[in-house]
């Protein structure tokens, strides 16, 4: 097996700063004729698996300091080859906003080249990330008790969050034996509804498949059944085992179902588990301050996570994690080899300390220019159309025949289905199949359309459409040319 | 606690593509004109904790599309609190150069917004991804049976990958006990020049801090004692214990030693440990074929890392993984939750089961635009420019009366201490904490002065001045300025 060895005989020189700026304001036309052409391309372009990589030669090319043949590509392969999360018709998982305000922040910190490795090697950096997370957390209403950081997304801060539970739970075990020599296994607990990257995160930290504890759930709006959950608690307790968090979700990936954090915090206080709050999708509600009822309860949770890069649209990766304890956090999570010190130590933030990867990018600055340029009245109004295009859906589905929605719309989600037979077969178990059927069969007649794209979810054994709204650009008109694309659909299915 | 509401009463829209295409000319040549102006500012600005923290108000501001106080914000408190790692006289740490290639293509994926969660998600994301880390693996030398993905750092692969050293060793306790189950403790094996976030990965991994073993390492190339580790091994087995990784070094921190990986292999064949390959800096010169000598044995390893975002110049977070066992990978790191599902599971890629986070942005555009415009040809002739000035370097000091090279030169990086009272004072235990003194002081005389930056290093108790070379600009005239620099501060401290 001879590896390839490519050895480019052409340009020997990397690219200047003036090559860089040629290339670039070609690359910014590129970026705002994209986006301004979004709507007249498909959602979600027809594309086999395979034929992207079938485009891509075996080795690089001969280089090229000309900028058109990367756009080409661009053009030709990989624009054809990309679902369009930005489109204003796509309504698929949860919106992915990247608002272009963020992206200009992004642009800025890739420029920089910072490295964010500890204080000292980014004072900027670090201290911009601290003021702008703060900024956020005044926003979405949670008291100064918080500290706040970036993450990449919500699985990396549950899995911090898990580990800091873990660790609670079992007395620091990571300080010496470790789990393995633990007389009492911790345990975890979430429900069904729970985003899929809980157990994950369980079972990367150590706790094993048997130590989470899928706790029921309310049949109608798919919240956390509390009393369920103190059962489940000290059934495993009387068991040998150790309760050790819950992970309460406000705003679940299928509904947007909210979990009774109140009740919640309570149960968990008296066991002393360690409770995190996964508001991924409904933490950017929150900077509308008549809907932090919501995650009622939430100033005594240990942790949160939201992500201002789903519906508040500051580009991925911009997960936020706020946390009480800052010193047990840094704890469990730090390092400090010695050529990372410096005099500036024990009186400055390393946030290095504060999650898994030693390095990070400039990620402050997105947050920095989307709030200073969009602005929060902007995006409180953009919040607040989607929540009233969702409740203007609603209200077509439930007056139209033969339509029903499956769960209560509490933010920008919208689960339907549409009963072929007729609404009042909805009961019978035995058309459950051929409901499941038409359903994905009509999701998918649309998407293929490329006129529109929604995701499909299991619902407690129901495959369910999903309308997910809240991309940037999705006026009404929008949704009811989505809802126009529905009624065509389950008609020709 | 009442929460600070700011409801932004100027602006009420976010930025059009027309507003971005005139801001995002005005930042391309904002950050043209940065980079040209680079090595005429300080390499590392006089600031204090808390200075920039203090320049920023504490919410954000009225909102305007007018970029321009957004840009004088970056000038007058981002620029002078930054480090400046692209300054061709910064010698800290190792070098994280963001080449302005690369900088093209994270800008593209910003532009492009796309959304990384499974194939469907980004078709072209997930595999321009597959095709162009295939031929960062050809580069490397490596055979085909490696597959390969982006994660953000070392330090998350090397969590990732002690994470399936442990599930191999306990019989993937994570699908029913988890760890607490276990009759056997996992080890881990690694020496004091191994990465901190080895050490970290394992605690988080759950391993405890007993289970980490220190293995002992040569007294003048600080590389893995082999007679050691199976020594360590053997008595661990006997003990009760099972010996489950061994994290294998290529260019430390401290010094750029090797680890002797063939040897590491063979042993840890014998007992069926994992070996982790960290070559997070080393990685990037085995596109010099003359030099994939120093990890020989590298095919027998189950898991490689390396940082193109480090010596090759791909922006952070640009962080290689390389496996073996994909099945296994994806059998440990997998999710499947219905709304993810799609008919092209089976054919394709799903990246979200190769690391910890479901969600991630289009990082492999960065590894196309840089190696499509700079070139392999010009990235192997940096390199090899960057090992003629270390060794140049070193020549002049070993040249130098009272000046040492405290560790052999594998790479770019020059490990060196000046002796106040002359060389032959070396050996002499008493004189240790002066000679101490001395080093921080002339180090932080350089780094005063803005006109180089090099970071010291704690070298098996002494601390030693580490001149890390690799910047992009960094050329020999540079090398020959900070010896001159280095001479100067000895005598003035």
């Amino acid at each position: 097996m001879p590896p390839v060895v490519i050895a480019g005989s052409g340009r020997l020189s990397r690219m200047t700063p003036e090559e860089f700026r040629t290339a670039g304001h070609r690359l910014i036309d590129w970026i705002a004729d994209y986006r301004l052409s979004m709507e007249q391309r498909p959602v979600r372009p027809s594309i086999d698996p395979g034929q992207v990589k079938a485009a891509m030669a075996s080795e690089p090319g001969e280089p090229s300091v000309d900028v058109e043949p990367l756009l080409a590509f661009m053009d030709s392969v990989v624009v054809p080859g990309s679902t369009m999360v930005q489109h204003p018709m796509h309504y698929g998982w949860f919106p992915s906003n990247a608002g272009l305000a963020s992206v200009l922040g992004d642009i800025a910190s890739s420029g920089l080249g910072s490295l964010g490795i500890s204080w000292e090697s980014g004072p900027a950096l670090t201290e911009v990330e601290e003021v702008v997370t703060d900024w956020l957390r005044k926003l979405v209403g949670l008291s100064d008790r918080w500290s706040s950081t970036i993450h990449d997304t919500a699985s990396t801060s549950c899995l911090v969050a898990l580990i800091l539970a873990r660790e609670r739970a079992s007395g620091n075990s990571y300080a010496d034996r470790g789990l393995a020599g633990l007389d009492e296994a911790p345990v975890v607990y979430c429900t069904d509804h729970s985003h899929s990257s809980v157990r994950k995160a369980a079972l990367l930290a150590g706790y094993g498949s048997d130590n989470v504890r899928i706790v029921a759930h309310d049949r109608r709006d798919f919240s956390m059944d509390v009393a369920d959950l103190r059962a489940a608690i000290e059934a495993d307790a009387a068991d040998g085992r150790r309760p050790a968090a819950v992970v309460a979700t406000i705003g679940t990936t299928g509904t947007t179902a909210v979990d009774p954090l109140a009740e919640i915090v309570a149960v968990a206080a008296e066991d002393g588990l360690w409770v995190h709050v996964d508001a991924a999708m409904a933490g950017s509600v929150m900077i509308l301050p008549d809907h932090r009822h919501l995650w009622a309860g939430v100033e005594d949770a240990d942790s949160i996570t939201w992500n201002p890069h789903k519906w508040l649209g500051t580009i991925l990766d911009t997960s936020i994690f706020h946390i009480r304890n800052t010193e047990f956090l840094i704890q469990v999570m730090s390092t400090n080899p010695s050529y990372l010190q410096s005099g500036a130590d024990g009186t400055v933030t390393q946030y290095r300390d504060w999650g898994i990867p030693l390095g990070r990018r400039f990620r402050a600055l997105k947050i920095l220019f989307h709030l200073s340029i969009d602005g929060v009245g902007a995006l409180q109004a953009r919040l607040r159309r989607d929540l009233d295009n969702a409740r203007w859906l609603a209200e077509q589905i439930e007056a139209a025949p033969d339509w029903q929605v499956v769960a209560p719309v509490v933010l920008q989600t919208v689960c339907v289905v549409h009963h072929p037979r007729g609404a009042d077969s909805a009961g019978a178990d035995d058309d459950l199949d051929v409901l499941n059927r038409h359903t994905l069969a009509w999701v998918e007649a649309i998407n293929r359309s490329g006129e529109a794209y929604l995701t499909p979810t299991m619902l407690d054994g129901r495959w369910v459409a999903r309308v997910s709204i809240g991309v940037e650009t999705t006026e009404r008109e929008h949704v009811a040319r989505l809802w126009g694309l529905m009624k065509n659909a389950v008609s020709a299915s």
